[in-house]
């Protein structure tokens, strides 16, 4: 099977009734552009950095950062800079709550995405890199923080670091600390990606160490209704139906990410620990009842915990964690409810 | 941390009130044998094969069959002739529901164990095995074959195959057929040994792929108990709480086991597909909610379509899949229930 076949579910990421202008017209202004910054990481001293954002909409806009997983990059949507569809195309566009001629939409790379960085990072690291890009862009004050799964974790950090710059915080699947089965499980794609490395196998590693990532985002209740086919013998070695589907997920991850990356991500889910406590900034958390690294009962504890008033939205998917990539329509309600204000 | 420590808990199987003498008296007989026997390999032509069984309990006695998941023996238990304990210590002995002074216990080896046979196996090629074992002790009726993971997918295919042989089945977490989302977690994990092979690292990857299973055998719940400990930086590194225990787990089946066995046996349970309509055999099943490789769904459905009478029990432990490993007053009672009959 090739690889475009067995993700072509993936490759259409907008399943949605939404739909949007495959890029936005050249009206919509958008910018791109890199700084320089010393950050003193938590756990690696200071570091000079170099920092890579991109931004939708008019820079007079309500400013709203926008962040994802951890293999998500700055390129929320495409634009007149980019037509690539961004990680979160049918979330952000003309129509949609995330709508760059209302707001002024700003993406981040991770602290860490380009694999030059080998060194541990937390999530506290991430939430002063966004600080120094707001600095850089004469932002003083976001409208809105809206975080996905790791974007979520940074966006908790970053509202109990520099509350007074955060109007409201929207935390999508990502909680205030780490599961320790889903630690145990992150432990285990990185000792996956070591075997490799070990053995100058790096990108086969580091594939299967995203197979399993997969695994942990997705649900059975999924997997039941797409690969429920016999497994099949070729030759004398047996194949399960969704192998297909997940070495096309391993390979694609391989294409754009280096091991260095995806482990030193990877640990920042581990080091990340934000005490809710010191969020006092009105807070939704969405949460997914069949999400299986983040479980509702964290978040739960999250959305009570938070100092200020936090609303917690439940939803089901058969998704599961990859629920904020498919479910285009709930997410469309969800944000339109939970990032409006006097603002907008 | 030393290995029996991060085994602790594993190295005291009998958790439950329940206790037995280290071995039972040497007035319950005890053998062992082997047999060599051609079958019919459903997916690899006849293949001359080496079988080893033990017993414990006078050859009068009604006759169970005792079988449990993919990385159980024959020992089922400690006897005379082997102090060490077998891999159902708890519930397997004098006093208990599986009581060698009532019960003649007869546990097999399974085919593929030895790492010798290179070639896909299924269950029903276990079940044949069963039979020749049955044939080679002049047992033509089976007062019970209790089954546990693998063992009650064989006990399923026995039933099928077999049913005159059979007076009552005990399927304990083990389904007619395989979830698409554990063959996909099975599928990763073969995979992991086959990188492991390709890089003359065999134990390696054995023991990420024994790790990976572990995850799939137990639940978040547990690990939230045990291991609810920040993750720790090891010189620029992160170890995840679990992780000493995991290594441990993998180690220690890597000085058991071969990636041959694994292998075949891992591809055995996707290749495993029994129509319960052809089972007219009397059965238990028992089913874990908590179990995330079994789901219980899969087992309300296997119960329902037995058809000869069948009664579903369901429990709750936060062991999941490995409840049989570790409830023991649970399951003693269970067995009882489940396996009295006027032979007793």
């Amino acid at each position: 099977m090739s690889l475009a076949a067995a993700l072509a579910d993936e490759l259409l990421p907008c399943t949605g009734t939404l739909r949007r202008a495959p890029f936005a017209t050249p009206t919509v202004p958008a910018r791109r552009g890199e700084i320089e910054t010393v950050i003193a990481l938590r756990h690696a001293g200071s570091k000079r950095l170099r920092l890579h954002w991109e931004t939708q909409g008019d820079a007079g806009l309500p400013a709203v950062v926008v962040l994802g997983g951890i293999s998500a990059t700055r390129h929320v949507a495409s634009n007149h800079l980019d037509s690539e569809a961004g990680w979160w195309e049918c979330q952000v566009g003309a129509g949609l709550a995330l709508d760059p001629a209302k707001l002024h939409i700003i993406g981040i790379d991770w602290v860490g995405a380009d694999g030059d960085l080998d060194a541990p990072i937390d999530t506290a690291d991430q939430a002063e890199a966004v600080a120094a890009v707001l600095d850089a862009l004469g932002i003083a004050r976001l409208h809105a923080f809206v975080g996905c799964s790791y974007g979520a974790m940074v966006g908790l950090a970053f509202a109990a670091r520099h509350g007074l710059r955060l109007e409201r915080l929207v935390a999508i699947s990502g909680a205030h600390k780490p599961h320790p089965f889903a630690s145990a499980w992150r432990g285990l794609q990185r000792k996956i990606v070591a075997l490799g490395q070990l053995q100058c196998a790096e990108d086969h590693g580091l594939s299967l160490a995203r197979q399993l990532a997969m695994l942990s985002y997705r649900t059975p209740e999924e997997f039941a209704e797409r690969f429920d086919a016999p497994v099949a013998l070729e030759g004398q070695r047996v194949r399960s139906a969704s192998d297909d589907y997940l070495e096309a997920c391993g390979l694609r991850y391989t294409q754009r990410w280096s091991a260095t990356a995806f482990l030193r991500l990877s640990e920042s889910i581990d080091l990340h620990n934000v005490d809710p406590a010191q969020i006092n900034t009105p807070t939704t958390v969405i949460a997914v009842a069949e999400d299986r690294l983040v479980p509702l009962a964290e978040l739960r504890a999250l959305s009570e915990q938070i100092a200020a008033p936090c609303q917690l939205q439940l939803l089901n998917s058969l998704y599961g964690h990859d629920a904020f990539l498919k479910e285009t329509d709930t997410f469309d309600a969800l944000l339109r409810a939970s990032i409006s204000g006097d603002k907008q």
